[in-house]
C-alpha cells in the first residue's frame, strides 16, 4: 500500500495516512467504542445547533434530520458492540474535536459559519475514515456495515456545508473552509497514540 | 366544567386546573409554539442523560429511543407551526422546568434518581396536558394530533420511572417521587400569566 491513501474526499486539505488505517485495523473493537461515542456527540452537535438557532426554520430542519440519523447510526454501532461484547464505556477524545472547536470564533455571524464548517469537516474526515474501514476491515461482515454508513455521512457533510453557504457570504464560507481544512488535516498528521475514529 | 379536571394521571399529585385550559384554548398558536419547543427539549434531556451515563447500555438504549421519538413529535409540531405559518420564535420558558431541576441534587446516585423523576414528572405532566388539549381543543384535527402524541408520551414517563426503579432502590423511588410531584403540582398552582403547555 501507498503511504496516503487517494482518492482525496474534496473537501478535506490532505487524505489519512496509511499510519491511521493500519491502527485502526489492529484496534477494531476500540474504533467500534469509539465510534459509537461518536454518533452520539454528532447527535449532541446537530442539536445543539438547533437549540442555539431555534428560529432558524430551514436549519433547524435539516438539523434535526441529521440528529435523527446519528441517533440511527449510534443504535446500529451499539448494537455491533453488543454482538461482540465490547461494553459500552468512557473513552479518552482525542484532541481532534476540541482543537476545532477552539477555532469556531465567538461573534456572529463567524460563530455559525464556523460551527458548520466545523461539523462539516468532521462529518467529511469520518465519511472518508469509514470508507477506508469498509476498504481494509478484514472482518466482510463489520466491512460492509461501515460501506453502508458512508453515504450518510456524506449526504451529512454536504448538508453543512450547503447551511453554511445559505446562512453566510458564499466567499468567505469558500476561504474559511480552506484555513479549517488545512488545520484540521494538521490536526491529524501527527498520529494519536490511542487507536480512534479521529486519531 | 369543575374548576380541576379529572381523573388524574396516577403520577401526579395534583390535576391541571380548568385556568389552564382556558387559557391554552385562547393562545392555541404560543401553544403550538412553546410545545416545539419542549419536544426539542424533551429530546436534549435524553441526549444529556446519555452524555452523562455513556455506561449504562440498558439507559443509553431506552434513552435512545425517547430522543428519537421526540425529535420525531419536534417535526411533527414544526409542520402544524409552517401549515400555520407561526414562525419558528424564541419564547421565554415558564419558571416550570428551571425550578424543577433546581431540586436535582448534585451527587450520585440521588443524581441519577431526581433527574429520571424529573423528567418523568414533565412527561407526566405533558401527557395530561396533551390529553386535556386533545379534549378541548375546539379545531377537531389538531385535538386529533394531539389525541395521536399521548400514547408516546405516557409510554415516555413510564420508561422513565423504570429506568429510576432499575439504578435505584425501590423504596427511594417511591418516596422522593412523591416529594417531587408534591412540588411538580405546587409550582403549577399559580397559573403563569404568559400561555405555556407548562404554565
Amino acid at each position: 500500500m501507498a503511504s496516503t491513501i487517494i482518492p482525496t474526499i474534496k473537501f478535506l486539505s490532505q487524505p489519512t495516512s496509511l499510519a491511521w488505517v493500519e491502527q485502526a485495523i489492529a484496534h477494531l473493537d476500540t474504533i467500534l467504542l469509539d465510534h459509537s461515542h461518536c454518533e452520539r456527540k454528532a447527535a449532541g452537535a446537530a442539536l445543539n445547533l438547533m437549540f442555539r438557532y431555534p428560529s432558524s426554520s430551514h436549519l433547524v430542519r435539516q438539523l434535526t434530520k441529521i440528529a435523527q440519523e446519528e441517533l440511527e447510526h449510534f443504535e446500529q454501532v451499539n448494537q455491533w458492540l453488543e454482538r461482540r461484547e465490547i461494553p459500552l464505556a468512557p473513552l479518552n477524545a482525542p484532541p481532534y474535536g476540541a482543537k476545532l472547536k477552539a477555532q469556531i470564533r465567538h461573534n456572529e455571524p463567524q460563530r455559525l459559519l464556523d460551527s458548520l464548517l466545523v461539523c462539516a469537516l468532521i462529518e467529511a474526515r469520518s465519511h472518508e475514515r469509514l470508507g477506508l474501514l469498509a476498504q481494509y476491515c478484514p472482518e466482510p461482515e463489520l466491512g460492509a456495515f461501515y460501506r453502508g454508513l458512508m453515504a450518510s455521512e456524506a449526504r451529512h457533510y454536504g448538508i453543512y456545508w450547503v447551511l453554511a453557504s445559505r446562512y453566510c457570504d458564499r466567499q468567505e464560507v469558500e476561504q474559511r473552509l480552506e484555513e479549517l481544512a488545512n488545520l484540521e488535516s494538521e490536526i491529524l498528521v501527527t498520529l494519536h497514540p490511542e487507536p480512534r475514529i479521529h486519531s
